[in-house]
């Protein structure tokens, strides 16, 4: 029976041909040589006009406890077959490289790297498949919940998905991404309690049914809780539900703080407004109405439209499983690498496709914010010892596009990675989450509008150095050429 | 910075409203009332013809580990505010109840209860979170890997999504639901650890960077691993690396099995006929082919339409995050409480929706398997003290379009729940993978073709009995009624 094993660790979290590739490194003695590999996604998710990034503490976490178990390396073994001296050498294995990253609430564009190893290139290799699979799924959630957030206004939004979540930790860690992005609670217990995040619920209609009476099961809740809402759509939202929650909060009084009812079904535009008036009409003006039901920022915008009488709203499914599109296509590149001198040598990854070639060399991501009016010109990826805040005048261009440009004076050129990791040793002071979700707010003030429209907004420029593209270029003709030289061969 | 404590615990792995229940029930003290609690979705995802059950493993170890820890209880108690007798209360708590549920691999199909839960009212209300989280996504997953391998011949399926699986945890617990359902291996080498699954993986284009030269990346893999499959990608598929992957096999010779090349991008079905020509016509006609990137079943069933050569396929991120249609909808639904009389009593769950209208009462699931024939007819809901296994003729009939109705006679009425936990001891014992697989498989047969389609099956029957339709008909009466009194006093 799960658990076979006592000292599960995350060492063995990673695709078996991360193993196999260390492997051939270390049988070659090119497994300590330095390698940098950058991470980012090409493509927005939701057609989005921007990215939160989530997902830095635990990778922290993570590479902080890296290690392969007694047990792992006994399946490496016994299991898998891999050699003694390989093993060993995994055994002693921790993780002792560099990492930059960006800030968690930072926002992040297509082809930026939002994370950058630089790494003896066996270690490199292990970690790919577990920093994927933690920043892919915390900021594609992250970048869900705000775009939910930008459809309303001072309503308040709730994470209400753990039972559709894809697996416990996706349940959790999506809370804490939902809350970095400006959702108010969860209703996970677990996260509340692991994150320090408000959390927040009532009852379900499980206690309606328990008592098999509406009237009844309000009224024992409310003389167990001080603070009430109640779920009004068990029987019959507006002949039974609404009634019997106004009844309760009439008998009581100040018993208790009649703080909202929640609608979970139905129409709720319709329901919402009439629902609205009754509580009006019985002198209820401030108690809220919460709805929830597969709720997201499209249906939002459209209860809106017509008028829905809804301040806080639930979400659930939609946002935890980032329902229409569940998956964020981060990738992991290898960008350069030591060669047998010692010296840094850039790689590149071709394709057909120009938009998936990578960009080769050792760069760095600057924001360029325009001083005057405090809004964002768009980000800059230049070479490591390029230093674009010294500059006078930016030229931007589009990479792929390059007629696309424009020249930008008077700014401030913001270094988006910090240092996190330095020589395996944690070096960054992780802010608490108030910090960061503050921090993903105001980076938000700094994108014009036209970037943040829920639909069909204005692509965010994410420009190249001019050394930068002239790189990227001078690797890409390296590789034709060889292709070539290739084919005569063949 | 997180894991802020050292006992995190799965007891307040739940939703807040459920411990506010929790609260009020024990408050009354009705708290330990026997509560029955029905899991079930109500429509098939994918709109497939039929669901594969999995994720009963986990939740065995869910509930035999069921408690509040010290800092769960702390929290509680300094971050939220319960008062010290109800914390008493939790702090003894464990599951107690009994658990009822289908067998990992099981055919599952809407409305039918998956899981029964007979318990204390306050134990069987906070669990409802965690169980749901877990069957949600592991039996999506199951079905939707089921559903790729309906379009398979003879060619493997592997599971590659890792890096883009909602988390950790969906990452090793897909990997084990699609291997349930037919898959061959996962490249995630701690669920094959954990759960004992074969694992698969040779290498990615890091390696031919990493080298800067793809036949020397080929030449230095080859020397280190007997086993070759060769990905061939990274410059140019036809030109550059199908040529250097034959160079290197040629070379070698004996030396390493020449088992693959691996395609990950481009047109899979030119590539993979062109590829296909160039290895039998080198001799290597044994040499598989393996497809990787988006794939599903419907683009392999357009792949393979094409004449595509495909041996092997590998399946990332359409099947570990269940892309389209990422959550599954399982709700949990009390049927039958004690009252305080200490008789069981039915309860309903009403809407206007007459699909989300719940089935009172304890019942239990058959399957009812033409003995002639060897194909089932269909299920059947009967409530708990009919037996039809010893019926003659059965009549079975849409529960809510009666009308379509069948009789059936020579028959054999399969229980399609076993006992888990009895009075909160585990009284099931686990198959091992092997066992669970096989059962999946053996399951399939019993379906005839048209269920078992990808585009628009058919609907496979999921009946009531007519004792268990008439018992909802007279609850459902009840409490229109209530409501109608309930009008009539507003």
């Amino acid at each position: 029976m799960y658990p076979k094993y006592v000292d599960d660790s995350h060492g063995l979290h990673t695709d078996l041909y991360q193993i196999n590739m260390t492997q051939t490194y270390w049988e070659d003695d090119i497994h300590n040589r330095t390698a940098v590999f950058e991470l980012f996604f090409r493509k927005l998710p939701f057609s989005s006009g921007y990215a939160i990034f989530a997902g830095l503490e635990k990778i922290i976490h993570y590479l902080s406890n890296f290690h392969f178990s007694e047990t792992d390396i006994q399946y490496l073994s016994d299991d898998l077959g891999y050699e003694a001296n390989f093993l060993q050498y995994l055994r002693e294995l921790r993780f002792t490289g560099n990492i930059r990253c960006m800030k968690e609430g930072e926002l992040v564009f297509g082809n930026e790297p939002i994370l950058r190893v630089e790494a003896p290139l066996g270690e490199a290799q292990l970690i790919e498949t577990a920093l994927l699979n933690i920043i892919n799924y915390q900021t594609l959630v992250a970048t869900k919940a705000s775009r939910i957030k930008q459809v309303l206004s001072d309503e308040s939004a709730l994470e209400f998905g753990s039972r559709r979540a894809q697996e416990m930790d996706a349940a959790i860690w999506g809370a804490r991404a939902a809350y970095i992005a400006g959702f108010d609670a969860t209703s996970n217990v677990r996260a509340g309690k692991l994150f320090g995040i408000p959390v927040s619920g009532t009852h379900a209609h499980a206690l309606i049914q328990a008592y098999k009476d509406e009237y009844i099961a309000f009224h024992k809740y409310a003389s167990s809780h001080k603070d009430c809402v109640f779920l009004v759509d068990t029987y019959d939202t507006l002949r039974s539900g609404v009634p019997n929650a106004i009844r309760v909060a009439k008998e009581l009084g100040d018993k208790i703080n009649f703080k909202g009812i929640r609608l979970d079904s139905g129409d709720l535009a319709y329901l919402s407004k009439e629902t609205r008036k009754m509580l009006d009409e019985a002198g209820f003006t401030e108690t809220k109405i919460v709805a929830s039901n597969d709720l997201d920022e499209y249906t939002i915008i459209n209860l809106k439209a017509q008028g829905a009488q809804i301040d806080i709203w639930g979400i659930g499914t939609k946002l935890i499983t980032a329902y229409d599109q569940p998956a964020l296509g981060a990738v992991y590149k290898l960008v350069s690498i030591e060669d047998e001198k010692g010296n840094m040598v850039d790689t590149i990854k071709i394709s057909a496709n120009p938009e998936k070639v990578s960009t080769p060399g050792l760069k760095r991501v600057y924001r360029i914010i325009n001083r005057e009016n405090k809004h964002s010109e768009g980000d800059y990826i230049a070479m490591e010892d390029e230093m674009p805040d010294e500059e006078e005048k930016l030229k931007m261009f589009h990479p792929v596009h390059t007629f696309l440009s424009k020249d930008v004076t008077d700014f401030k050129a913001v270094d988006l990675q910090e240092d996190i990791f330095t020589n395996g040793r944690l070096v960054y002071d992780s802010p608490d989450m108030e910090e960061i979700r503050q921090y993903a707010k105001n980076n938000l003030c700094l994108l014009w509008p036209e970037y943040k429209r829920a639909l069909n907004p204005e692509e965010y420029p994410v420009d190249l150095s001019q050394k930068c593209w002239e790189n990227k270029m001078r690797n890409i003709e390296e590789v034709k050429q060889k292709v070539e030289a290739m084919k005569k061969q063949v």
